[in-house]
């Protein structure tokens, strides 16, 4: 299937490479190509430039985000919270028509200091946003709930562990699960929390799984939600 | 030791009762126990009304939030978090000053509808603003994210699980993981976040624990942080 992957970050590339793994055809898509290649340092994350990463990954392309969405028949918006609307825009709403839109972001706010908090939060989400903002896209929010690494290798983290799916759309919802179960994840791993609004739960959860990070000191750890099997 | 339960509902019964079986003397504190004594009927969250469940715990006193706080050693706030600081302001500054004050309570907001939001939320929390308010108190928010039955009975979910304690003063912590364990929780069952402002993170699971009780349609689980360990 073809690929649309949406931002060059650390959830970009891991997303990215695990679906070129699987056989799939993946663009990555970006705002500008040659300034995302023309950088020489690791970017603010630490990671390492673009361009050094996408030559052990000669399958995967790097376009503009318009064009990257033209290619895919589903996309994944790996981009920062704080940019995905205006990279989704720049994208275009008519190339998200119709197909399945995987967000794994965070809305992640930054000017208040560190930790960040989140924006919008409560009463909102950017699950929920994306979807108001595009209305033809069959948006399901999953994986934002770990570290990147975590999400197509969730054998990192010894033990059962959960991921969550929240969308309006049953069938986007039911194609997410068959995904995440090709990266490794157990089908009762797979927790459907119901309706895009419930995305404001997963989204609430990064306060803690930053505070957790801090507490730990290492990211391979993920929740899991003791006695969410059914009760015999 | 002397224990005062600020909070008739069902946190602050579940509470009082599993602290009075551990032998400790335990007054509950409420606005006006007569009004209380005097309720017939079950309250909005359908709990049987308070004089019915005094009569099965006759070592269990009633007093007003002022004499149950002059009362206790140590104090829990298992009020509604909307109500929180007015009821610790009628305990009275003076009744926290150099307390362990361990906050179960949740700031759920439900102005906007079901589920409720929270507030405060995400640049501040219930926990930070009890510490700010009554800084002689020394706050440990821990407890708030199970359902009231898990929290002294956390075997109720089988396998393994966590409760999260937050505050500023270490020996208060020390405290309150003694008296979990006491619960019955297991020591590693214990994960300290850090200072008071981490209680954004347990509070900020709220959403999704709501939205897990929808998924689930029961309330016997609770968060387990698969990883926590430290790794070999």
């Amino acid at each position: 299937m073809r690929y649309a992957v949406l931002g060059t970050g650390t959830a970009g590339r891991t997303l990215a490479a695990a679906l070129s793994s699987l056989g799939h055809e993946v663009v990555i898509g970006t705002r500008d190509p040659e300034t995302t290649l023309a950088r020489t340092e690791p970017d603010a994350m630490g990671n390492a430039p673009f361009a050094q990463w996408a030559v052990n990954h000669p399958l995967i392309r790097l376009q503009t985000f318009g064009d990257a969405a033209a290619h895919g028949e589903r996309i994944l918006n790996a981009t920062a919270g704080a940019a995905s609307l205006s990279a989704l825009e720049a994208a275009g709403a008519r190339q998200l028509n119709g197909k399945i839109l995987l967000d794994v972001a965070n809305p992640l706010d930054f000017t208040h200091g560190m930790p960040p908090t989140l924006d919008p939060v409560n009463t909102d989400s950017l699950g929920e946003r994306i979807q108001r903002t595009f209305p033809g896209a069959r948006v399901v929010k999953t994986l934002n709930t770990m570290n990147s690494a975590v999400m197509t290798e969730p054998a990192r983290v010894p033990g059962e562990h959960h991921v969550f799916v929240s969308g309006d759309d049953a069938d986007a919802k039911a194609a997410a699960v068959e995904l995440l179960v090709a990266f490794g994840w157990p089908r009762d791993g797979v927790i459907d929390l119901g309706d895009i609004s419930t995305a404001r739960g997963p989204e609430m959860l990064l306060p803690m799984w930053l505070r957790l990070w801090g507490a730990l000191g290492h990211t391979d750890f993920n929740f899991h939600i003791q006695g969410a099997r059914a009760r015999g």
